[in-house]
């Protein structure tokens, strides 16, 4: 299950983005009349994949017209074969034309960051280590972005600056060293929040644990190099939870993974994913 | 060139998506102290491709210090290669690590785009057929993606449902026909606005022209097919323009490209792109 | 028939408009209790006239209370006499009170525009020139002026800068040319707009035509040489689009459709009407 | 002196004015590089009559580049003839052609209510009696035109329906008499604000000042018994505040004016008022 | 009866302040399901007090399910007991769960201040002067903390700096005087406003007498001046209204409030409340 | 020290808080031409207590006059005594007026917290229990009471339902035991997130730490039996954190405290605060 946001914090995003189509209004749909036709559309993938935004689909047209109804043959997570019906929606004409792009233009980017997600996290779903997304998200669909990384396999990282703690080496740098650093923040975050520590070497691993971060972050080791991170940490603090992160491509995350590290990051399932191809195809008016 | 519309369309949105970022404050750095501490930024390419948003980039560092400055080494529409410099941003450390994450987000997609239109644009780059972007764009972004794929060397397709008319088989379908589609929508639209009608036959391509068409959309035709349907369209009302969409590729594009039409649009370009990969280093601080 | 926007578009401004009359509340008639007490009204025109409107007049009341009743006896663009019933309302009292007076404002202001645009349009109804009115319209109201001159029987010109292109002197000047400033504009703007060249004489209408241009504005010419620049445009270039504007009156506009040009500019019918006078008439409470 | 509100309150609406016309931007005037340009423009009327909206017409330009400046030739009040120069702007070109439509839609519009207004006002100039304004004023203008309209020589009516209190025959009626109604409303308001009550029999007035009403709106009335209602005031309760309503015309006001009422409210001045014809003229490049 | 603002007013508030707490979303609630999982919470309430914004409280959970049902046991203004049960609130256990927050902290901060403007309210409920607030709320919430105090017992001074004129020291300083400050005020403001000077010695009542002042405020007057003060303004203009403020106590006022004057203002009843205590009980599940 | 987000994401509350008290203008103090009037005010304490929000209530009159001038005689957290000069200000006359109620509601209500929160803090601060806040604060004014209470010597509990997770009992039933909920929530929350289980009980306290809570509340546990959970959680995993909630009093908090948990969080601080009384005084015109 991954879990979208109560459309009270939703609907404000999606009315902006229908807006930023239909801009002074549809003029060619409603020349025609179509507010008083009903119509019926399927939606149809074209590839194999992962389905991602179905609500967030649904709720576009429901917007339009509080009463269109969506029928669902399948649900975010699962899989959809080219030629498979995902969705039907029943509406006026008008609605389903004036929907149809901001609908389908959400759900081919949350299905693609899905399906590439899921092809990640089934390279080491039989390990203990899980997939992470990172805050690398287009701007303005960060929510949407990570409720679709959840949908292919994922958990997500923190989803602001603001509700976790990232160290990085900037930071400790201008601190004055990590001990400095978390001795500095700690005091001044909400004590309900983990502080994580980036460390590129096993040096700035033993301070790190030292100074009592709750995360450590191994950026950019070789694997060697990680084996003896990992090792270290567990056998010091074993509470701490550890995280890989850089250059995580799909030929080395399962070597990543065997290093026994607790989560792998990686924003390439969201900028390097492309859409989910999917139709829209409308049909006879509904007799 | 390509055209950003002015500030006070984008600013909005720009600090919407900071405060996306941000969420209820930056503490890890603030807690540092990092507003008063002077920093400087290389912005580095680590891919070949063509860069697009650097004003964005700027705009970004500008709304959380106005004095920030920024220093270009290539501009938009330039290729950078694997370990250029693109830019420098001089600016407090607070707002170094705060606007890094927005604007490189945007940075990267944006060129990720443009780096691929320009791959596209380059197939048939000798030949007068010009490439064309869709509005398939990613929610929030419309604005932007089609400056990007200007950047790399499209031109842009209608901006949103309301600044031209594309009449689809649905709406024929409706109306009884083109010409009876196309009397109903002239009467109600800016008589400054041009009219497109889709076509996948010869006949439609007739029904098109004799109903006074001014762009007419080729829909998925087989070369012969589309050859056919440009030798009709040019030698009965040579004004008109000609659009071919449907199933292009780089494999595709440049035969499509021969039949002697006028514009030629793909979705590829944003759906398909990847971000263009580049890093923020933050150097030791100005003195 | 004339298109408003979906009320997805408008009811953000018809919300701020009522709030911008009911300001930190009506205790008047909350003080009475009134939201409780059915009542009803009519909507009664004083002038004989053509209504626009009343799509959003009845919104007003449906956004104070979403099952307020409208019953239309009139419809936007029929013609109504003095002491004519419009419409009837049943809602709250409070409902009424608090939604009269904007729900009045707009529906007075667009159907003074519709008729004064309807007295225009009448003087060459039987003539293929069409009347079209301008970006002269009150800040906050362009969409709905421009559909009550639709209402009116006009059509509408460019909806703001952004739906086509309009090159004035000063853009001329500026590019050194109506050439070089079309070339310029040509390839960076969406290539389904088109593009509209202002020329105050013969020599400028040459170079308009030469230079490609969709349509073409005859600016403040005298008869003859609006005459003269017919017979060339025509003659050449049969497929360009004619406009005329500058110094149209209830006097002159006859003279100007008579010189066979395909539209006529104007902005005087939303810039020297004045509003349709109507009552709203509380009636005794719906038992 | 007439009063615009700081501009905190009225920068949005600028704004927004602004985004209403530009829409997705200004192709035009940007594709010709006119944003490095320098320019200047002389507004210039083309009419008699009194000018008022000069800080707004001015903010515009200072919104859109904020180094823009405005050189006033006359203020806000005066007078001006057919073809004097008001002000002049200095700006890049861009700024001028980008703001030029909004900036003149506004100070035309207001322009023209305060010249009705004046015209009005001047008939009882010499009278004690002043000329107030209605709330039939342009939807999301209020601020604005009730601003002209004390340009133009009135003292301002209430600003919205939470300022004071209007006590209308279907409030009275609702409540059960007057009485009824002040006692209900008088405990629910904030006791600095006063009470009006509208009246158009003579027993509607003696009713009104038993219940204490601060201010009597005499309706409608016949000259003759206008008189009637003053005297009967003015000799039972001084202080109360009189004023006259309904069919108020350049023909009447003075006769109105002269029964001795204190107020004489008439929505004309902004409902029949036609915009101050300007224009706005882009000299050669400033050097 | 106190009077809330039509909720199109205090929507945009209440949504606001839900997405405050809500941010990026309730993963632990939603986590569990409870979307379909029907509840029940009664609200008690855990003090002697005064109960203000119960339909704010039960709008809270409307805004989030349109179906939630609330029973009210008591309505704002009635006296709740310690362990009384105020109100029952149906509604999934999502919705529950979600909005408890910020409805209770409304309900206990409107009652906090309705309660303790009900205290000093009694203490002088047999004498005609009556109880006011002032502008001294908390920002954002001016509406509702001066609903409270009406449901408290108090009347509503001015709602913000634009509903009626208050004269204060430095504005007559700056003025020159008395005098010469409400000449220059009265014409500029809507005449259906009320004038109040602020008053500190006699001379200051004397000249605000004489200047016409609607209302005069005793400003920290001791009780001698201030019954001096009643008896000269009584005397020579009886229709003037008199306010007193300034170190209102529990122990001062009815001391002041026998002096004569019509209203004390103290701004106490808000800025020294603390929140009546309630909890919110979430009951079985509703079968 | 104490962190207040950017202004990039308080500017728009500050702004809002104005217009909530500007309404339509302040006609009163803009009658007396005090634009031009240059002024000094001095911001003095009336009674002991601790400053907080200085940079907020510079930042009101910076927003209305960019170059006001704010001069710091204390800083936030600094005590002051009645009588003390806090700040002064020079700006315009009508700056000062427009922006003092805003201004100083803010800056009282915020000292007004931090002063209480400092009475706590100071029973308990030669232990190492430190003091936390709720999410009990003002709508609207999360960030600002939590950023009070910090600068009173409190740490910050989570600041909305979203940046950490509070599993209290009504979770635990819902999804039948510690053990289930934590494992269906862990799942679907960031990783970078802390869960916090609420136990009133010692089994309750065994379950949340088998289950693996981050965080342990002991809600409105007697003394005794918080000293045995105390015991039971240090004994049995020494790296959880315990919190200490329900019916913290200056008179419980120094017990509850020498416990030994980490934290102990109360509401009082801010739902039983006063505001810190000052005032706000207009000096001579600078000259």
């Amino acid at each position: 299950m991954a879990i979208l946001p109560h459309w009270l914090v939703l609907d404000d995003h999606l009315q902006a983005w229908l807006k930023e189509d239909i801009g002074r209004g549809d003029r060619t749909t409603q020349a025609l009349g179509l507010s008083q036709v009903k119509g019926q559309a399927e939606l149809e993938s074209k590839q194999l994949g992962i389905i991602a935004g179905l609500p967030v689909f649904a709720r576009i047209f429901n917007l339009l017209e509080p009463t269109a109804q969506i029928e669902y043959l399948l649900k975010d997570g699962d899989r959809c074969q080219p030629g498979e019906i995902i969705a039907r929606v029943v509406a006026s004409m008008e609605t389903l034309l004036l929907g149809e792009r901001v609908a389908l233009n959400l759900l081919m980017r949350l299905s693609g960051i899905a399906s590439l997600t899921y092809t990640y996290a089934e390279l080491i779903a039989d390990l203990p280590a899980q997939l992470v997304d990172t805050r690398k998200t287009t701007p303005g669909l960060r929510l949407l972005e990570k409720y679709a990384t959840q949908v292919g396999g994922a958990v997500n990282h923190r989803l602001g600056l603001d509700d976790a703690v990232m160290i990085k080496d900037n930071h400790i740098q201008a601190a004055g060293g990590i001990a400095a650093a978390l001795e500095k923040i700690r005091s001044e975050i909400p004590f309900t929040q983990k502080i994580e520590v980036e460390a590129e070497t096993l040096g700035q691993v033993q301070a790190a644990l030292a100074a009592g971060a709750d995360i450590i972050m191994l950026d950019n080791m070789p694997p060697e190099r990680m084996n003896q991170a990992v090792e270290i940490i567990r056998h010091q603090r074993p509470a701490v939870t550890i995280e890989a992160s850089g250059n995580i491509t799909q030929e080395t995350i399962r070597t990543v993974a065997l290093t026994g590290v607790d989560y792998i990051s990686t924003s390439a399932t969201i900028t390097r994913s492309a859409w989910l191809d999917c139709s829209f195809n409308l049909l006879a008016e509904v007799s």
